[in-house]
């Protein structure tokens, strides 16, 4: 069975923040349960149940799994990994076809679109799709219906590959190591307009956002759009592969887990007490609500992120701590990654980050202050306005079936000595800890005030910046004193 | 009777664009007609006519003219001027609030939104909506339907302005010389985000953008939006009041002339016989489809331009000698000013262009070579890439009522020795005169190909170009030689 939630909360955010919070209360009933096994404590598929659950059996990818929470975006989730009876024809065909050579975040786009997270796309952006999403944050789609689609998801070339390329309708993709990974069908060359790419997208074209340089800066001066097909599922072989959920996988682990509500919670920092005091608000408000059994997509983002972010394997341990030390319930949480690189384009990416989620199967989806925000690259401000995100979210064309969440910021009460949504009637006993600062603690060797983070998530976090200011020294060159 | 033709032209565009153009054949028929009566050729409606149709019965606008054939934005036309019974008490009432001094722009925002041009929307945009337009270029209303809206409609205001205001839910807004003008009420005040606002607008940052360095860059930091009253009718004293009809003086135009399709041009250059060649090939092309009766609109934009367009009266002008010319046919045209600023935004303003043609009454739009473009204005090269303003409108949600009609580029064809449609197969044969180009032969009196414009309407240019050299020349310090 398949059905929407129509109910719309965004309205309903301040009555919904304002509720107290009572420091451990929520897992007070799970306090007496065998909860602390070690290993895996996160409940997620092995790499081998993953594996084996794919290929999907239509190599179309319709006709799958449809949530019974909400649909995905397009009707059913796309799935472009070939289907092995085929994979050693496709490979085969591949070979003689011009290549075009996947730098590592191009191959992180390979694995968001062909396990589905931006369905109904089926490949890299053509030029239509690329205009609508750049223009209107949508696409529409031929039944006149429209889905969201606020970043460009698109393959820049260069003059070279694209000369290289010259008549041929398909092209073969090949990872940054030279291997085969996919094949691109009934290709559209356009031009890459990069000016206007970052304007419409960032708000800005100020020199270090940091996408813009890592990315689209080195970029070839065309993009080419094509039906993706990928000769097999993307792995890193990073040891978190585990955590690499597909749409498909967190759909049919909901439904294992009989979730009559899904709530996600997009992140690419350490977890604090801050987000865990709003992930378990939201739980028993969905609680209160009426639903039975409410459970928590934890999902931090895997993809590129910036220089000074915390990396991926410290964050995911440090998530690892935060369930095992009880600050969330590993009972009603999934922890997993979404695959998406960082843009760090505000209200834009926001979008996309909802968008992936419906198509995952949340149907509520936990807003913040300035989500996918940072510092203006140029000047002493936000980027955006922190509030733009929670608003261009709730108004966003396709995204009417998913239940925003906007909550009020967290902060450190210092009086009750624990993190508190924010209270400006005594604003003064609240202390802002940014990510800098919490930076600077772990850097430092400081502890952060108690009640900040768990010890064992904190203990991550010291580790990763002593190795790297242990790093940092080794590549100082030795100065030899007169 | 109201209904909407859903017969989508865009794909017919090359069929279209290939039929063989004779010079001048489509007006034999008229020829033995005293068509060419002096004043006004123009067929427009009285200034008196014009102002003895305002205000409407309704003060909200509502349950007035509805085009036989295209539907207002929205279902009804706004029209926000207040009923003359009502006028002295605004007055006594707006002479009490804190005043926001418009600028002369601002004024033209005030003309378009007073009138339903921008229809649904009732006074300058409040955030919600200045979020909606920035980020999806279009509204939508609480029926769920979307309407274009593609450029923010917003009226700035400075620190002092918004000191002043304070708590007052009500502003009076005066003109450059400060008169009473209108009320905006239950005003909200949110910040100006100049940079993110011409990002997401222009596809740059770029400076030399006009509108931006007309408009934004002097502007105060905050934007207020409201519901917008008009005292009365805004109107200009130029000469040209005339021709500025009221989207429904226009729908009462049609439906007296008993149009069965109107197709609209938008320009703000003089017409050449390229633009007529494809109005009139449009007509054409529409009485084969099996319409008895298409009007042209020719619709020259009357707002804010940058320096170095052909003035309004001028172009005015050059209008009616064409039209007197028998270039384009009094018979089947209605000329008259669309009172909007021109932004100079592509294809983001092209939307705006068209949209606002529905609210007129239009249910086919043409659409050239990169519409509201320009160039880079600190690169060599257009701003926007020339095919996209086409194609992002025929893309663009809330106009999939209107027949989006796209053109082939028409050239001075040197061998036939007249404007014609660009053939790439003889590509050498054809001549590019561009408005640089053009305004070089006038501006050094010199006569361009045969063919290229009506004698006339040539004559208008030479004369404003030869004004101008006057002027110049005045203007510069007289040097005495030694």
């Amino acid at each position: 069975m398949s059905f929407t939630i129509t109910l719309q909360l965004t309205t309903a955010t301040h009555a919904y923040c304002n509720a107290t919070f009572k420091k451990n209360s929520y897992f007070s009933k799970f306090q007496s349960k065998p909860i602390y096994h070690s290993n895996p404590l996160i409940q997620v598929l092995s790499f081998q149940e993953k594996m084996s659950s794919l290929p999907f059996s239509s190599p179309k990818g319709n006709g799958t799994i449809k949530s019974s929470l909400i649909d995905p975006d397009g009707g059913s989730l796309v799935d472009l990994v070939v289907p092995e009876s085929q994979r050693a024809a496709k490979i085969s065909e591949a070979e003689s076809m011009p290549k075009v050579k996947l730098t590592k975040i191009d191959l992180e786009w390979v694995h968001v679109i062909s396990e589905g997270w931006a369905s109904p796309l089926r490949g890299f952006m053509r030029e239509n799709e690329y205009l609508q999403s750049l223009h209107f944050n949508c696409l529409r789609l031929k039944d006149g219906s429209v889905v969201n689609m606020s970043l460009p998801i698109v393959l820049a070339i260069d003059d070279e590959t694209k000369e290289k390329i010259g008549g041929s309708t398909d092209v073969a993709l090949t990872g940054p190591n030279d291997a085969l990974v996919g094949i691109l069908r009934r290709i559209e060359i356009y031009k890459h307009h990069k000016e206007e790419r970052i304007a419409r997208t960032w708000g800005t074209i100020a020199p270090g956002l940091p996408y813009v340089e890592e990315v689209i800066t080195s970029a070839g001066n065309w993009l080419v759009g094509g039906d993706l097909e990928v000769l097999e599922p993307i792995i890193y072989n990073d040891g978190l592969d585990r955590y690499r959920l597909s749409p498909q996988q967190l759909r049919k682990e909901f439904d294992h887990r009989q979730a009559d509500a899904v709530f996600a919670f997009q992140l690419r920092n350490p977890v604090h007490n801050g987000h865990a005091l709003l992930m378990n608000d939201t739980r028993r408000r969905l609680l209160a609500m009426g639903y039975k059994n409410p459970i928590l997509l934890l999902h931090p983002l895997g993809g590129f992120t910036k220089a000074d972010d915390v990396p991926l394997d410290v964050r995911m341990e440090q998530h690892s701590k935060v369930l095992e030390d009880g600050v969330l319930d590993p009972a009603t949480t999934v922890v997993a990654i979404f695959p998406s690189p960082m843009h760090y384009a505000g209200p834009t990416e926001v979008q996309w980050h909802a968008k992936a989620r419906i198509n995952a199967g949340a149907n509520f989806y936990i807003v913040g202050r300035d989500p996918a925000g940072m510092g203006h690259p140029t000047e002493k401000r936000d980027l955006y306005d922190p509030d733009h995100g929670k608003k261009v979210l709730s108004m966003a064309p396709g995204l009417e079936k998913l239940n925003i969440l906007p909550f009020r910021v967290a902060a450190y009460d210092t009086v009750e000595r624990r993190m508190a949504f924010f209270d400006p009637s005594r604003a003064k006993d609240f202390l802002f800890i940014s990510g800098t600062k919490m930076r600077a603690y772990a850097r430092n060797g400081e502890n952060p005030p108690d009640g900040f983070m768990c010890p064992g998530g904190w203990e991550v976090l010291v580790k990763y910046y002593k190795s790297l200011q242990a790093q940092e020294a080794d590549e100082k060159p030795t100065v030899l004193s007169a």
